[in-house]
């Protein structure tokens, strides 16, 4: 038998407090009466798009942390990444706490990474409470991955649109909200995709090792889940990916589908739907959460997906891996 | 009171297995007899630099593995990082392993953050076995960060040289071997220096701030240890921190050193001395774990140091933010 993969949080870490910010056109999106701040501009005042996104992340952490009520002096580290290089989003917003920092990288999976390490800090008790964050912009991503924003190049059908948006939520050792039971850690799989402009295709296959790992590891079944959710996967992604489900003899329900399918409007044009870490990570704060708090989900399998592309490897004429690392977060008990 | 950002391992995790891999120059400098290879040409028989890095990080691991004795089917997870955009080192490489990877950026810190947080893993019992691992590549590192090789730069007395290395160990529940004891997880640390090539600078505040935190957590002081090591401050970096630690009243002895320092001979002319995730990760899967594994040190704070840098931010006029992880690693007791 395969090692185990998943591991189980025994004192199951609450989050005590969640926060998203989003862009103009993502808070005219579906989820749009879900969201605690929407930017009336993505410049949100500052000078660059890198600028924006910093202050995106910062006021996501301080939103999760009023939200959450907890001290700041009482919140032991915070652990975040993001889509730039270096990951300055993350790591400039880090500079105004006083809290440890721990840099993430999971591509777009980061909301998953952060949350399942800050768990484990959390339920081992090594640390009180802990803020997990990521956050992704269209315009910050767009011209650091492909091209030039001023290009105005064209999309293909199989291209997804990168979320303007940042979610950060607390997770505790005790307190009232829903709980982190368990995480899967995915392995990073490549199946060969080298189309930047095909994440979902390059994704999904990572998306199937995690979801087959965690139902083997946990002997779960997709009916044990209200929500079972990719990050960004995209329409093709998640299509592709119930394909490949099917094929290992596991069919997805209406219980099934992803944050990048699930963002914007056809109004939108976003082709493939959204992406980025912010994606699945504002989704997460604001809707799955609003819905694991009204208790109108008892059980979330949330798993958000990273596409591990580089500009560098790209040109050297390497394919694309993916990862999906999945988390498991229950409603409070009655 | 602050609050504590140090943990302390209960099971101590011990370093069961440990290796270093490193390029031509490096393997004729200091600390030539401890490395487990030396590369004769810094291409590794690859035809990007990129390429040869990811497979410096591959050998590490497989030497890790093989020299722990740990079977690859009982090592949980991959946690590792390095400099390059996107980690595509260690993402790349993690694709060879059929483990969880988790990817980490703490630039130069690295190596202390992988470890730190793979303890973390194995002493609350959610992992049997975790590799640890980190690299950095010269020719890699200054095409990113600073200039095309082809131009030829003049350095500046003050900068670094980006060691070609990569090590990697494995951390166990059960085995012998040095044992983690603790970890104090650092602070992004600004003090607004803005040269990219005085790295030593940007991060030595950073170093002091978790070397004072570390004391101040654990009630230790610097005789506590037979060697207290940090990263890649370098000749300026370190000077800088000693002054710094003496302005807080604690006066760092001969038993203070740094990796960049130590690293190479006044003959290699590379002005302050080595850097790069991999100038601490070789020193420490090599020489320290030498000492440690002979006794001839019993006790070791080992601080890598990573500078938050990016030329993003540097472009749009932003400071070099600092970071410092520490773990204390003591040997068998007898």
């Amino acid at each position: 038998m395969a090692k185990s993969q998943t591991i189980f949080f025994k004192n199951k870490p609450v989050i005590t407090g969640s926060y998203a910010i989003v862009g103009p056109k993502e808070g005219t999106g579906n989820f749009a009466e879900y969201f605690d701040y929407v930017m009336q501009d993505d410049r949100f005042g500052e000078d660059t798009y890198e600028k924006a996104e910093r202050k995106m992340i910062e006021q996501a952490i301080i939103g999760a942390i009023q939200s959450s009520k907890v001290k700041p002096a009482d919140i032991n580290m915070i652990l975040a990444g993001d889509l730039l290089n270096q990951l300055i989003s993350s790591s400039y917003a880090a500079r105004d706490f006083k809290m440890s920092y721990l840099g993430l990288f999971g591509a777009c999976s980061t909301m998953a990474e952060s949350i399942a390490i800050g768990a484990t800090f959390v339920d081992a008790k090594q640390a009180n409470n802990v803020i997990c964050s990521t956050s992704s912009h269209f315009s910050t991503a767009e011209r650091q991955f492909r091209f030039p924003l001023e290009l105005g190049n064209q999309r293909p059908p199989t291209s997804q649109w990168t979320v303007t948006g940042a979610g950060a939520c607390v997770l505790s050792q005790t307190g009232n909200g829903p709980r982190v039971t368990s995480a899967t850690f995915g392995k990073v799989i490549d199946w060969g995709v080298k189309d930047v402009n095909n994440m979902g295709a390059a994704m999904a296959p990572a998306a199937m090792d995690t979801m087959l790992t965690h139902f083997r590891d946990t002997g779960a079944s997709p009916e044990d889940y209200d929500l079972i959710v990719t990050g960004d996967l995209g329409k093709l992604g998640s299509e592709i990916l119930i394909d490949l489900m099917e094929d290992n003899g596991i069919k997805l329900g209406l219980n099934y589908n992803d944050c990048g399918q699930m963002y914007f409007p056809r109004r939108h044009a976003v082709l493939c739907g959204g992406s980025g870490c912010g994606c699945s990570a504002t989704v997460f704060n604001s809707f799955i959460m609003s819905k694991l708090k009204k208790k109108e989900y008892k059980k979330v399998l949330f798993m958000p997906t990273g596409a591990l592309m580089s500009t560098t490897a790209s040109q050297q004429g390497d394919t694309i891996p993916g990862i999906c690392h999945a988390i498991v977060v229950e409603s409070e008990e009655d």
